[in-house]
């Protein structure tokens, strides 16, 4: 009879080609443009207006897959994409996640299928151990570690429960009554504003403290602007540092804002997101100093380290604050594991109900790199961003904007910011590789962020090539022209 | 040299095995116990404290998945699993989402994959008319769709949009400051209540309105609320009405709710997370009659519609209403397509910023199955549910609770709560199906939610004569007893 399904036979089948098509795609992934070329539009305008009404054979939706969807692909797994920050997959989280796909449970507590939780547990607390994490991180100790989707949840999680530890848990009750106010740099990610947006905190009473000229939060200004505060009857909760600022990898110094934290009683949360991954090396968890200061900390394994989307690893001082703030227990979601306390239940540690077994990739790529080759890719890429730095500082044209601290290089063309953006759009446009740009001071600055899992150091010296010689071929024109 | 990636080949040789893999679980599902049989901490406590400081062979990952991650799953596929709600997949769904990690793109904003927006876009609107629902819910009206990672994530986005329509945007600026009050029914979703909380709204002001004997909400006892609430100076700002309850399926009138919600100016979001997917059947849509007067609507693909989490699709009338409430632009992701506003940026309508491409897996679950694939497998769910009931009313021992809508079936044996949990539990400790509770005028009442993906009548059949046997078992020992 037919039931429409694929047998498990034809799944072995469609499965295998769809690995050598994904091996395929990474053996062939410099031809494509990093870039996608198409036009608003295009992608949709060559799919059909109506669905079908039929099922259509899967070679027909493979063939699609090709000729319709690949060139709206921005190429974010090539090693010449060096735009925004990385978001750098691997081959054992691929498989991770496929095999979470094929057991699909749903790990909303211990009891729909206790391993997901406690191999999350067990992943989370290893990560805290391989970065030298605080103690109290672990789930051995009062705090613990659970897989966000994003840093932006993360971050709206930690407001939140901030905002209910502030309020004695009240203001899960009555809404937000008290006059609170929480503190970011200028620097900070803008899901921090989004977060105090969300949790009904209001954007006016966030303050956006000055950043020194490493773009670094400055403590002073954030002990000036708490007093300020104070005196005006407001009640200061939280404040968010960042290791590893987006636009420029900048890095707050924890240690001071954490003990300002403290005397203030206010909720320090650490957004980590990109640059968190350094901390499995030794030589870099200078970055980290005063990080035991911290309530929460967030890094996404989905940025730079080898994991897909999504992976946010969010960690707290005291588990207790999580769950009084989040937790809920309808009578269908009641079993014995969770009313003896034996157990972790992840629903009450976050916004979401329903939850993927999202720690088999995680388990997958830490089992297959081990410590030592995360290490070895994390440094390879430090070093690749050093050198293309090097080669910045040699040159006449270009300048350093801000001296590299780990992957990312801030730089620009010593011509006009119309120039810069200019140069990175023929860049891009050339499909070969992909940067991106932002601004400081007021100033246009390029950005080359160098954490792909297939770039090597020959990809980044074409890059660097290409875009001197694009630079001196419009420098060029531009003469001709006057 | 030696760099600890999988080179493609390897890739090909451990993805080859993995889809095999699956494919063996897949064939030999009904070997497995449903319930995972292990205590809590007994899975972590096998697996090794610390993090490995070397790579491990691959061979070994997947021994140790088989011999200490298995025992500790809950089988969701099995298709004697009938908790809970279901959480189904599908071949195609685990290959469209596979095809996605191996992208691997990140789709926040147009610019950066240009199909992953325009795809998403398409296929919501797909499922729009595929589901005959009002134009206004289309990209091509004032409206759209957007996966969201859950329905509780969408019931928290529709109550942060609402409260900054009824705020005129202030809250955003301001924090809460007006007096809210948000409106569900007994029966409705902990996620709703959740939502409103972490929106700094309080559940004090979240009013549980009264159901009737079918569990759905009394029009008339929300019109009652409002207009005492109004009285009291509050400002009603949000209205949830549920097609199918958690608890037992319960419909609300989502006309006579929405036409409330229009005179008093009310958000009227529909929670449809598991019943949803039945309106891929005309004889269903009844079910959504009034849907036309929602601001916002969701359901899961995740829950019953063979697609894998996480996938919730989310409707809104007018997308203005969302972008006005969640849209950030910081420099580094501004972009000419973003500048002239030919495009979607999909980060502007929720909570997060990073998004997998999640509308692959949609893509190809809609195409493999069709409209017509997706028909004749929710009808058969439907239809073995009625048949389960129709056991139950021809048994002198079990009684119907509610009369089963769809999927779910309502039944307790007429002895008492105890005895009923007593059943429940000795039926999943044997492993052979898994069920679970809830509680309806405070009484215990069982629940055989029927949608897995395999589920065949053979099964449902053995499972309600396990019941049954067990029923009489347990009753002859407890005579004996006595
Ligand atoms: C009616 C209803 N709404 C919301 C949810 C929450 O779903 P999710 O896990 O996607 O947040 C569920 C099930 O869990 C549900 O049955
Ligand atoms: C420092 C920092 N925080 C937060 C984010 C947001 O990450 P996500 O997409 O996981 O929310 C980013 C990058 O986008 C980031 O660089």
């Amino acid at each position: 009879m037919k039931n429409y399904h694929l047998t498990p036979e034809q799944f072995r089948e469609e499965g295998k080609k769809i690995i050598d098509w994904i091996a395929d795609y990474y053996e062939n992934i410099e031809k494509y443009p990093v870039l996608s070329q198409v036009e608003p539009g295009e992608i949709k305008a060559s799919l059909p207006e109506q669905p079908p009404q039929k099922g259509e054979p899967f070679s027909q939706i493979m063939h699609d897959l090709d000729e319709k969807i690949m060139s709206g692909i921005t190429h974010w797994q090539s090693p010449n994409f060096y735009g925004y920050f990385p978001s750098n997959t691997s081959f054992p989280s691929i498989l991770g996640d496929l095999v979470s796909s094929g057991l699909g449970v749903q790990g909303m507590i211990w009891a729909t299928s206790p391993a997901a939780t406690e191999l999350e547990t067990r992943v989370l607390d290893w990560l805290a151990e391989m970065m030298d994490m605080p103690e109290k991180f672990k789930s051995t100790s009062t705090g613990g570690g659970v897989i966000q989707d994003t840093a932006s949840t993360s971050a709206l999680t930690a407001v939140i429960a901030a905002r209910e530890r502030a309020t004695k848990y009240e203001s899960n009750k009555t809404g937000v009554r008290q006059k609170l106010v929480a503190y970011v740099s200028s620097q900070t990610h803008s899901s921090l504003e989004k977060a105090i947006k969300m949790a009904g905190i209001g954007s006016e009473n966030l303050r956006m403290i000055d950043v020194d000229d490493q773009f670094a939060m400055r403590p002073e200004m954030l002990q000036k602007q708490i007093q300020e505060d104070k005196k005006n009857g407001l009640l200061p909760f939280f404040v968010c540092a960042t290791i590893g600022t987006t636009s420029s990898t900048a890095m707050d110094p924890v240690r001071e804002i954490g003990e300002i934290c403290r005397a203030e009683n206010c909720w320090l949360h650490v957004d980590a997101a990109m640059a968190g991954t350094a901390m499995a090396c030794p030589e870099f968890r200078h970055l980290k100093d005063g990080v035991e200061l911290a309530d929460s900390y967030c890094f996404n394994p989905h940025k730079w380290m080898f994991t897909n989307l999504d992976c946010d690893v969010f960690w707290v001082a005291n588990r207790n604050e999580l769950i009084n703030t989040f937790s809920i227990l309808p009578e269908y979601l009641k079993n014995k594991a969770t009313e003896t306390g034996a157990v972790f239940d992840y629903r009450d540690w976050h916004v979401q109900l329903g939850r993927r077994f999202r720690s088999l990739k995680l388990w997958f790529v830490i089992r297959h790199y081990g410590a030592e080759g995360l290490q070895f890719h994390i440094r390879k890429h430090v070093e690749m961003a050093q050198n293309f730095a090097s080669w910045v500082r040699e040159s006449d044209d270009f300048e350093i904007v801000v001296e590299p601290q780990i992957n990312l290089v801030c730089f620009r063309h010593k011509s006009d910011d119309d120039f810069n953006m200019k140069l990175m759009n023929t860049v891009n446009e050339t499909g070969k590789a992909f940067f991106t740009h932002t601004k400081l001071n007021n100033r246009v600055v390029l950005r080359m962020s160098i954490g792909q899992t297939h770039t090597e150091e020959r990809h980044v010296k074409e890059t660097w090539q290409l875009i001197k010689a694009t630079a001196e071929h419009l420098l060029k024109n531009r003469k001709a022209k006057n």
